[in-house]
């Protein structure tokens, strides 16, 4: 037999939301009565607006016809595609080019890939709790030693980041190399400041550092002057990759396309030192081992930046958003302290004292039939938290409120 | 800066199918008038069939509809698609069942991502000619050393596999562990035997290997009695895995959507020597790099299992193989001694005596503008050798030919 991938052994139990989904599956074989509403996975649930289905109807007539028909595409995504993106960065104060957007099915792909052109000696740092995709990926690529009894693995840079210091990630005490920052964050749902993004840019520029900035949610930030793109920070340029997802923010969640910038002068060194750009890397990889999004899914996904596009998705993040907001304040009259859910679609609370994340799981799927995800599956720091995500149809995301009020005090 | 994964350094050159769109760009620059014809990069040219097109509007129409609107799907695929696959390979005598098979964008990604799931200290074996992705990815993972000036990379098993020994893969003279082979062939054309099949199965039995086997073109075989599925032969399950694609067969390149099948005896070693399931393996892979592929492209996918769709779906491959037979048979009238075409829609022509692939290359397009791929592209062996695609509209093939037969003789 050929010998496996050792590094896979290192990995701790299943991903996240398998497990969560065993238990859901054994409580609801139990109580077969029970209606259960779930607010654990972050996943969308209102339809793709009218504007982004008949873009995708088009493009799937396009298929259907001789003169129309699209056979292998651009790795890096239609020009009609970047170059929307492209302009939808210059309008948020961001400088990027066409020709540095890589459309790809997913951010958890992107993000889950990035790593493979760095070197496997690079320290790399991550905030705890962190989106568990970033370190599960790390940990397959050898990237770490053994996990350890809290389910940190060696050789990574956990940086704390809790209630105690606002949930804002702290710079490392000494030098890491790759450093990956999600902002609106996922699970904690705090928004960097763009003072704590300043002082991260000043820190890779003088670390020689890389900063894997997941900007998933920024769609979801409500308040003006907050930081949308890492490339509104000055200097960001040269040591930052962005990634960015239409699965929250237009409800591509099972439609799949995303895109990551890489400026072209954001550089690596190679084995003597000299730079090499981080760019060529990635376009080296992306058309190795990729092959171009669906082109019906790329005209689904340039729809989303059209005047009307715009305007219908814009709608829908309000819905989410506003059951963030019924969210936040029936669960902070509940009894608990709250945190998040303001530029994010996620609530962050903690448990009451003595309980785990998990053992708050169970009670909350036992007495209110409500789904969340426990904080310490996200990472050490985690425990004692728990996620509720405002992806739900109101009138399920108010019972939920109505169920947690009378039946499960904090 | 961080440190780059130096092996990327040691690929050689561009990617093949970007330095042929180059010399073509150029020479349409300077020849304007000049009326290209393409029969280089294997891309299908006829459009999606009514019943795909059909399927893959239902299901944008789905997505738009609160009750029918679909968020994150399995990973590995919706019931309805991989239980429509596994059926078409009991219908063709191979035992696959539903839970073996993984559907992804694109067979090119999941030969490239499935090395991931071995150690780099396996011993890679492939054919010499082969599709460049597989052998740079082991070279961007760090399975190989530096090339030599023949461009082959150092701790790979090359297989030359040519003329002299009728395009049948030699098996290896001493133990390999991973072994990839393609049949139908891209690019000789060459279909594997049964006998030859069975003589590989019981070798990776013998020696503990895995074979990779790549089917991306099995709907091209026309002889009865040939193998289409690697688990047709009887001690396949426990040392095979198989890819297969849309994209020729259902005109899927611009559409996207493929899938693997790895059966759950198939087994690799930890390094105690315990048995790991290589299907948990690719399960956790799958399921953390990779996030499925879009509804209503696999809603697509599932209407080419139909009986209209496998009707329309076959029409198109009659289409090319009557394609690949004008071809086989001009360019052998021209002078040219040609190979495949019969069971794959390529034709594997050796080049006049004492002339390079790459000048055979730059004088087809000189003089009879028309655009193939130089054999010596996909290896050392390839040398001499020049790749024809039976994927074009029938009228520029016929031209294309014409033009061979009375501008080139061989």
């Amino acid at each position: 037999m050929p010998r496996i991938n050792t590094h896979y052994q290192k990995l701790r139990a299943g991903y996240l939301f398998p497990e969560i989904g065993k238990r859901v599956r054994a409580f609801a074989t139990a109580h077969p009565d029970a209606r259960i509403i779930r607010l654990g996975i972050g996943d969308v649930v209102l339809p793709l607006p009218a504007p982004i289905v008949e873009a995708m109807k088009a493009g799937a007539d396009e298929m259907g016809r001789r003169e129309t028909f699209r056979g292998y595409g651009p790795e890096q995504g239609y020009d009609f595609l970047v170059e929307a993106i492209a302009a939808s960065f210059r309008a948020q104060g961001a400088n990027v080019a066409a020709d540095e957007v890589f459309v790809s099915d997913g951010s958890k792909c992107d993000t889950a890939n990035i790593q493979e052109i760095f070197a496997l000696d690079n320290v790399v740092a991550l905030t705890d709790p962190v989106y568990p995709v970033y370190v599960d990926t790390n940990v397959m690529a050898g990237r770490t030693g053994e996990a350890d009894g809290s389910g940190r693995y060696a050789k990574l840079v956990y940086l704390p980041t809790t209630a105690e210091n606002g949930f804002d990630p702290p710079l490392p005490d000494g030098h890491v190399d790759i450093i990956y920052l999600c902002s609106p964050n996922n699970p904690t749902g705090a928004v960097m400041s763009r003072a704590s993004l300043a002082r991260w840019v000043a820190y890779a520029r003088k670390e020689g550092a890389v900063i894997l900035f997941d900007a998933a949610y920024e769609a979801f930030i409500r308040e003006p002057g907050q930081v949308h793109s890492i490339f509104e920070i000055p200097g960001s340029r040269d040591v930052a990759i962005e990634f960015r997802s239409l699965s929250k923010t237009a409800g591509f969640t099972g439609t799949r396309c995303a895109f990551t910038i890489i400026p072209k002068e954001l550089c690596g060194r190679d084995a003597s030192g000299a730079p090499v750009p981080l760019h060529d890397l990635w376009t080296r990889r992306h058309t190795t081992k990729f092959n171009g999004v669906s082109y019906p899914i790329q005209k689904a996904a340039a729809a989303v930046y059209t005047p009307e596009g715009r305007k219908s998705v814009r709608a829908n993040i309000d819905y989410y958003m506003e059951n963030a907001r019924i969210i936040r304040e029936g669960v902070t009259a509940a009894g608990y302290r709250v945190y998040g859910g303001e530029n994010a679609p996620y609530i962050w609370l903690r448990v009451p004292q003595g309980t785990t994340s998990w053992e708050f799981f169970d009670r909350l799927l036992a007495e209110a039939n409500v789904v969340g995800t426990p904080g310490s599956g996200f990472g050490s720091c985690g425990e004692g938290y728990f996620r509720l995500s405002a992806f739900g149809l109101r009138e399920n995301v108010e019972e939920a409120i109505e169920r947690i009020r009378t039946r499960m005090k904090g």
